[in-house]
């Protein structure tokens, strides 16, 4: 899949929706859990719902390693079912990996030769030789963290030297240059959308993986008015606020009436700032 | 296993030795080929072997995710054999995880409920709530990224603020008061080891894991000068040096004796700095 092949279906979705799959066992509906299956079942029945109004899917490994190999065997499930069904769809693993060189090498097999992922998420701290080896992979993509969502994102990637430059804007104008510009995108959370300014100023056209929209509370319209280019260049995710949007046997009708929402709101603003 | 039970046996064993269970299929002895599970196999091995000159072992998880279902499986059945031969032994889980908290959590089920690791790395990247949920199961130790052995280090962990810190230094002294001090451990490169003098100056008392020694070019006489307390205060690890010293049938004893070799230098700088 390339940077082409994602826009296209942005603009044929009018979309650019990312469903998290953080399929928490204790938070399936419970007459799931009867199955021999439940989270692998789960899975299926919101994918089938959501892809509609979707243009990327993103298992959250956490939630698959945390059950073991049972877990590891619904993720594997997951992705062939995802792969299979809808060959269209920008597969992410949220991994969030990164080690030296030959150990991320191999990470980079477990992602995209192992499985048939499309992208995964890196951790920066450990520098170029825990990234590149993802960068490897033709029509492959590494979404390196930059500035995320989450409360404690303030501890570090605030850290400014002697010119005031914060080290998530270090992290995106080294990183930028260690591979083709297509096969790099950066996670932006949505509530530092504000901050979006600043680094379109680095990064024009990359797309950004924009988590926080939803249960973290982050604002769809200031992603788009702050962070949107001519080929959209957001992928936003929202992971519990729609896989969990009902809890009852009509839990996938609810997740798919939640992700239709937001694809509503997307279609608004892809016309409003013209990229359909 | 606690900080005392860790210090009795690097007394008992006069090691420090940490082996890297880092089993790349592609590396092994080509008679294990013809095995059912030749990683497994490969790893009992090498466990026998080394166990008397080491008092931990860290599988690196990338080595068994890359072979999908069957690496995770060899993963399980290694820590098992591990805990239940060798319940001594300090079990370290080489993943570099770290996310938003309610992820950062099923992590940590991940590898301390659903596996019976001691230990896991994390990064800091994602500040506070990412590590902080490792830090809620007791006897249970979180070993932070610092400053890594690989080239890549130097890229974001040497970035200073304007009173020339670097950010390796601001993850110490933030992350120190995160937990209970005995449950956090920080990951420091043996290629580093000059910078254990300041290091030590922050977290006089902390236990460091030490890679790269061996095949990164470490050297084990400066990161014990400048990097060991009353209590060692350091494990030091090694894997491809130990695991694949040699490659024909008699791979295990190759093992024993590079381990062997090791623990024999680290018992002469146990006794030199009085730990022993």
């Amino acid at each position: 899949m390339n940077l082409q092949d994602i826009t296209n279906q942005i603009k044929q979705k009018k979309s650019f929706l990312c469903v998290g799959l953080d399929s928490e066992m204790a938070k399936l509906p419970a007459h799931l859990l009867s199955s021999k299956r439940p989270v692998f079942d789960f899975n299926k029945s919101i994918i089938d719902a959501t892809a509609p109004y979707s243009i990327a899917f993103k298992p959250n490994l956490a939630f698959y390693e945390s059950r073991g190999l049972t877990g590891w065997h619904d993720l594997e499930d997951t992705v062939y079912y995802i792969k299979e069904k809808y060959p269209e769809i920008f597969l992410i693993a949220d991994a969030k990996r990164g080690d030296i060189g030959n150990t991320s090498k191999m990470y980079a097999e477990a992602f995209f030769k192992q499985l048939p992922f499309d992208a995964v998420t890196v951790a920066p701290y450990m520098g170029a030789d825990s990234v590149t080896p993802f960068l490897g992979f033709s029509n492959k993509f590494v979404i390196l963290l930059a500035l995320t969502s989450n409360a404690g994102a303030a501890d570090f990637q605030y850290f400014s030297n002697s010119s005031n430059k914060p080290l998530f804007t270090e992290v995106i104008e080294k990183s930028k240059s260690w591979g083709p510009s297509e096969n790099i995108m950066y996670v932006v959370g949505a509530t530092k959308a504000s901050m979006l300014v600043n680094i379109r100023e680095l990064v024009p056209e990359h797309f950004l993986l924009v988590p926080g929209v939803g249960a973290q509370g982050g604002s769809l319209e200031e992603v788009a008015k702050y962070g949107m280019t001519k080929n959209c260049g957001l992928i936003v995710n929202a992971s519990r606020s729609v896989i969990f949007a009902g809890n009852n046997t009509d839990f996938s009708q609810a997740a798919a009436s939640e992700a239709k929402s937001m694809q509503t709101e997307m279609e608004i603003l892809l016309k409003k700032y013209k990229v359909i």
